[in-house]
């Protein structure tokens, strides 16, 4: 984990409150082939590499109907992620920027969000391309993309 | 609040696991003309009604450079929601679906996501179309669209 409590030039750091307003539940697990954050896309293909998503107990039942859309929304938790950045600088850029405006994983709820290609699904686990977190990221929710869909996103 | 307890038929309710795995931070409220989930339309549109996300402190400087994006992914907490179906039937569809097939606000996580276009920035203020939220809805995130970005997501 690296970046953890240092600063570059015109990042600003603030002292967020305590994260209590409300609870997750994790609900599977993200097997893909990238065991750290160096060695992760920054951006998932569609043509990318199949990942596994694993779905936990008591949750499996909830895939039912699943296997009909082509494109999902895949929401996850950046669980290596500091959450006290409000300006951050990419190291190739010269200005910083408000987190907001980034796709970073670095933000004060650090949720991830892929649009990604159901390739499959068996028993509790699904497939798919276009995931770009690291191995072992753990699950929050699968939703059919409304963009994309093939039967009507109820 | 309704159907906080009740199920229709093939619906199936769990006994969840404490939703302690990880904590939210409520980043904002949002502002929409709906005050009840019946008011409220099921999916936003994109030259709907003007929506208010109010950002909290210390979170206002996560703004900078939003303001060059046209479309956002807003992130929210659907505060209303149960959280033990893992099917479900609507009134007017004749077989339940999985929850994770679905975009019903009832889930495990009860994670909003909408696709917004952005209108304008004041102060700590962002003003979009396409929501589709009750009125005080906790914000969690919002993020540059990578579908439809101006600048390069980074």
């Amino acid at each position: 984990m690296d970046r953890n409590s240092t600063l570059r030039e015109g990042e600003i750091a603030v002292t967020p409150p305590a994260p209590r307003d409300a609870g997750l539940v994790f609900i599977g697990r993200i097997r893909t082939p990238w065991r750290s954050r160096e060695e992760t896309p920054r951006q998932g293909s569609l043509t990318g590499p199949v990942c596994r998503l694993e779905i936990f107990e008591p949750w499996v039942p909830a895939l039912r109907g699943l296997s009909a859309f082509e494109t999902l929304d895949v929401i996850y938790w950046l669980h290596l992620s500091r959450r006290d950045l409000v300006t951050q600088r990419r190291r190739d850029t010269p200005e910083p920027r408000g987190t907001f405006s980034l796709r970073s994983p670095v933000r004060p709820n650090p949720i991830g969000l892929s649009r990604v290609r159901l390739v499959g699904i068996e028993d509790s686990v699904v497939l798919v391309r276009g995931i770009d977190c690291v191995d072992e990221t753990p699950l929050i929710d699968i939703k059919p993309d409304r963009c994309h869909f093939t039967p009507n996103a109820e």
